[in-house]
């Protein structure tokens, strides 16, 4: 099931560097694991921002709960979400 | 180069159901031709709203903007669009 | 799997009164239809307003749409959706 | 009588780790408390988001202010409230 | 059990000027009995505007919803509602 | 003349615990003196909210911001002011 | 007593340009009658607008409330109001 | 040439009151400096708020611009600023 | 003198084909001719929208809202505008 | 390709000076170097504002997402994004 999920970070101006580094390798490799298992479906920049549009696939909102709370950055994230479904003038199989 | 765009459809309450049936139909042709060109690349739908999410491929701005006010219905949408680029956590061929 | 919907109904003022009514005679029917089969799990009125909060347990976000969208009353509302899911501290059976 | 309230959470960032687990815990207790007694009706977590949408049962509006001022996170919430009454069309008997 | 509550009104500019008329004799006739059942507690006119704060004391949120949807202008207003309860500061006794 | 006033207070989290009662202390007097003088009219507490209504009968606008910035807790306030005047529907001596 | 007014004009594009024209020299009469009378203190024009900043020297606020209902425009105006009152740094006799 | 400009102060609450006097003993300066030089035409307060109205006649957008950034409570300052041009309906010479 | 101005056009969609085709045309003739005159600097297209941003060099305020308003679409467009001044860090001669 | 940039500038009051200074002539050099190159199209200041209005001409999204985020100041800044396109209007060479 599909999930629009915008994320906007605001790591605070004075994060240690270590530590804001550090984060962002975890956020890195917790994305990573997540896109080759299927669940981070897309993700995308939002041009000229510290923000990404992605698309997520879960088996339900619990699901949905669980992998956003468990992403590293999430204490210093803006997310919004909606609920998606498929559109009826898709073609392409992977909308689904 | 890829884009996010949102489109609320706002078709009058009084417009004659031909003329709308019509139009749907137009626009559902329109956005599938697209889709088979790669140009339109992802549509969803926003689960209760007469909204899509939806990516484009376009070679430009200009080209994004002829696109989109070739929609049938574009009269009748509000449109948001930003501009996307890769992101760096990205392992999906297809996310550039 | 839950959703919180609220509904704002605007019914256009010039409306005639008999397709007005028969419009919410058949919103009525459906409603009390689908919180037999157990779907619109909770309705409540927004005091002082022409507006509902409610609770609905659909399979996806596909069934929510499908719900949704076949209200008698969907063209003339504006619907907002949050997807819900149990909460941690909640002791209530019937909150999931 | 019925309320339905909104509450987004936002603990600093530094609050110091062990006065967060034990403001959680005495929230997690209050609202248990609460639930039991058959005053706080309804919780349900919004997916993705530190927040809550909630259905609370009180005698009036000086209990309800009662109630959720007391609540042990109340000094880092955004609270908002809207007056429930029983929609025409609900069969549940719960909802009222 | 009060109620702030306040009313912008928006009669359409091509109602028939008797209707409008007769619809605000029927509004001051209506709020004047609610008023002196000492329902309607108090009501002040915004400086510039068409539109009102009202204080109502209630049975209960159901009381006000019926009080509310009966005004004869209720479908030209926009109504916003806020619970209200004592102030601990309040020495007025009508305060409460 | 008479003004509505909407105050939100929002006192810093890590204000020292004695300060934040004296000042709570101070502003409860200032507001009874006031209520005394016969210029703070009304004071309503918002239910759930750290926040009140209040209406001011005032000899002009220098009066009333005289008595607004010179609460106790003004530094720590969000203040909207609308003027009002008599409503022509108003039966209530009070009301003007 | 000293109070900000600002007002956008919205008249309907479909009305009967006669009418429009009496209105607006209606209005620009209203105006300049109130100018003179030193009621209608400062009236400019927002740059590329059908809009106006005004200032208002009222006995009250129901004074002012007559002075803008009694605008020929004014059921085709949005307006906003502020009280103002002597700044302690003003220099100039007429801010007051 | 004439702008309206609305500035709200938020000096922070921790700042040396020292600091404090001193910036507001230049600001009261610095501003009756350009009354007198018919630069800073007017200046209201708005009434129970630590903002004021304020009326500039300056040569062009950058005069402005100096003038703004160079009040001593600028960097404390939400300004907002709006060109004005002469009214047709002005019969003040002062409005120009 | 530089102004920012962005324009959103309205037009309705029940407009007569060729009036709209004429009143486009007019614009159209309009603005080139402000182009040639060197006051309306630059046009852009909003991509996606029927909008454009633009930079106009006007004598003044007053010349500024003259040019505005006389645009044919000005009935149908919501305007903004913001005035400009040379950037310090501007090393093109046509930015002031 | 061109987009409309708009940035505001909220460097924290309490930020060493010296450190302050030296970002503004890091950021004066970098926008100084991206104008000759012809990617900054133009820069505009919005009078009475820490901020400007600018235009770049970049290859595509990517390149504009790493000119923006390579700002010195980019941290202390909100970006808006805007992809424009040649307007059919244009006459001026300079706006594609």
């Amino acid at each position: 099931m599909l999930y629009q999920v915008e994320m906007i970070v605001r790591i605070p101006q004075d994060m240690d560097p270590e530590i804001a580094a550090d984060l962002k390798a975890r956020e890195k490799t917790y994305s990573q694991d997540l896109q080759r298992a299927g669940i981070w479906r897309h993700i995308w920049r939002v041009a000229g921002a510290y923000a990404n549009l992605s698309i997520f696939d879960c088996r339900d909102n619990t699901h949905l709960h669980e992998v956003l709370t468990g992403l590293p950055l999430y204490p210093y994230m803006d997310i919004s979400v909606k609920p998606l479904c498929r559109h009826p003038s898709s073609i392409h199989e992977g909308d689904a």
